[in-house]
């Protein structure tokens, strides 16, 4: 375990070198990228008879199917990208698959990192977010008067001050720890990539994230799943409605499930697992989230799958001499660090495993 | 207002290609794609304060600052991209820039195959869309009682009935045209592609659109606009806000204002401008486009522009041989065909004329 860390601290190491060599050419390309295929698709969906208001000012109501709960992948295969496991990523709340993407101060995102890192991409959109869409009659229904007010499902969009304290920029809004990794003057641009967020509110829909994500993984034949925030613990949730094509579960800060019976614990502890968490968790007091608290509960996850026999890992990263990150970690000045600490871990944990096996 | 719901409808159509028919034809690999640089990023977007419940059952409402009208884009630039015109795809109603993508039987779609053909490709979700978000407060307002029901925003989720009549799959819901260009089998992949649509809806969201369109124009230091149905007109409505980016306009697909006067007139003329109309436009009648109505305004539009000395034709393509285009032309089967007919129509009238004014 003392080596595994000290190897994981040496990674970061050079990493951390590489990162800051990175900064000052943050601007310049990182040079041709050269793919196999790219494209987009969409896991599940069903349909739902609607009634809505005809097309103009007299026209009666029209009935017809909408199709619901269908999740928006957009994906990037490289050139040997057949030697390892597709990753599929899935952001958090109030947000979309731009997580993953470009950061707010313009450094490449994880999404082309682990690209060029030689790994397939998967980035998926949560069901009822951003281009998967949402079942809109909830709202339609109120507004035509066939229900009311209070039915209506709750839209939640976290105001700036809000994603100030939850994302631990600092202790209060408006003022930044010392040691902050966010690139805090591009501020700004993270809040344009807060987005309303329905999916906790309309019903079952997180549950047919968590089911698209376990498809997602058998139609890939096979594939690590991540998420974060709000859709951190959504690996886990997938796996234990069908475990078959999930050959990871990265789960980035959230609170963790810590009541699971022996039989779905037996499920979980199959799949390698990590959990990762950056700094500062107990500095911000007084937001709606617990970091503390989540963190804590994650610990006796990880817990939980080695004694049931499980390859589990929390990866804390000040506990690595990794100081200042936020909760957008995969947007933090060191993101490029993070992110090899992840491919690391997949090849020692997932890769290396499955070519054991082979 | 009649021209306002003739653009909703002509929105309506979006993609469900059978996950199974894409798997099979995405084996196909077009071969190696080398691009230059990629990523995303938003243009615009402005702070509103807004008060929302408290995070909790007990906790008291809250207020902050919230991002709204910001437009999300992303981008792809080949190798020679600097040798060519920047084209910005927009999409239609009650979709996202999944309308451009692998198409819903699996075939590359434009964006791609523009990039293959050297061109830098933008995708914008249009504001209040997808990836761009949208101001949610006319729906929190009245779940708060703070607002009524009847003041609610619309929201305009196309039934795949509507869709079939309104991108002219055929004569009427489940019949299709004998010629159609439409890969029918692929249809509940398009429906997947449909979402809630609250752009013509929320006040002012389209205008943030087309103010957006045109400044980023002006960020890419000139581009090609181009649009699609309910954006199909937005191209010409960003110019009329600020034309300096704009090199050309393509506009595909929608119903064309003929009633500008003699200097907005003069602003357009100076662009260089596409319309394209696929076939059937009088074949599909009792749905809630009237697209022989549309084709008849942009046949005057046309004519305006050329009276007012500009550069504009209006690609018909029935008239040059090509039957059976439904209105998501840019999925239909001969979609590399059309695309090859827009590209060279750039390299004369876009690209030929910048570098004979250099």
């Amino acid at each position: 375990m003392k080596r595994r860390i000290a190897s994981i601290v040496a990674v970061a190491a050079v990493a951390a070198a590489a990162v800051s060599a990175q900064t000052t050419t943050s601007k310049k390309s990182p040079g041709p990228l050269t793919i196999k295929e790219q494209g987009s698709f969409f896991v599940g969906g069903e349909n739902k008879t609607i009634t809505q208001p005809g097309f103009g000012p007299n026209a009666p109501p029209t009935s017809g199917e909408i199709t619901v709960n269908q999740m928006y992948v957009q994906y990037q295969i490289p050139m040997k990208g057949e030697q390892h496991v597709p990753v599929v990523m899935v952001h958090g709340c109030c947000l979309s698959s731009k997580t993953w993407e470009t950061t707010p101060d313009g450094r490449m995102g994880w999404s082309e990192y682990f690209l060029r890192k030689d790994r397939p991409v998967y980035l998926a959109d949560q069901v009822s977010r951003a281009r998967s869409g949402f079942d809109p009659t909830g709202f339609v229904d109120v507004r035509a008067g066939k229900s009311t007010p209070d039915k209506m499902p709750n839209i939640l969009d976290a105001t700036h001050q809000v994603a100030w304290t939850v994302f631990r920029f600092g202790p209060k809004y408006g003022e930044a720890f010392p040691d902050e990794q966010f690139p805090m003057q591009a501020m700004d641009e993270l809040y344009k990539q807060m987005i309303p967020d329905l999916n906790s509110t309309l019903g079952q829909a997180p549950t047919a994230t968590w089911k698209q994500m376990a498809a997602l993984g058998v139609k890939l034949n096979g594939a690590i799943l991540m998420g974060h925030s709000e859709s951190g613990f959504f690996p886990e949730q997938a796996a234990l409605i069908d475990p078959a094509g999930i050959k990871g579960n990265i789960s980035i800060e959230m609170p963790c499930v810590t009541n699971f019976n022996a039989s779905q614990l037996a499920t979980l502890a199959k799949i390698p697992t990590l959990v990762m968490f950056g700094d500062h968790l107990g500095d911000v007091t007084g937001g709606p989230a617990n970091w503390a608290q989540s963190f804590a509960s994650c610990n006796t996850f990880v817990d939980q799958l080695k004694k049931a026999g499980g390859d589990a890992q929390m990866m804390h990263l000040p506990a690595m001499g990794i100081k200042g990150n936020s909760h957008m970690l995969m947007q933090d000045k060191n993101s490029d660090q993070l992110a090899d600490l992840v491919i690391a871990w997949i090849d020692r944990h997932v890769e290396a495993r499955k070519a054991a096996t082979k």
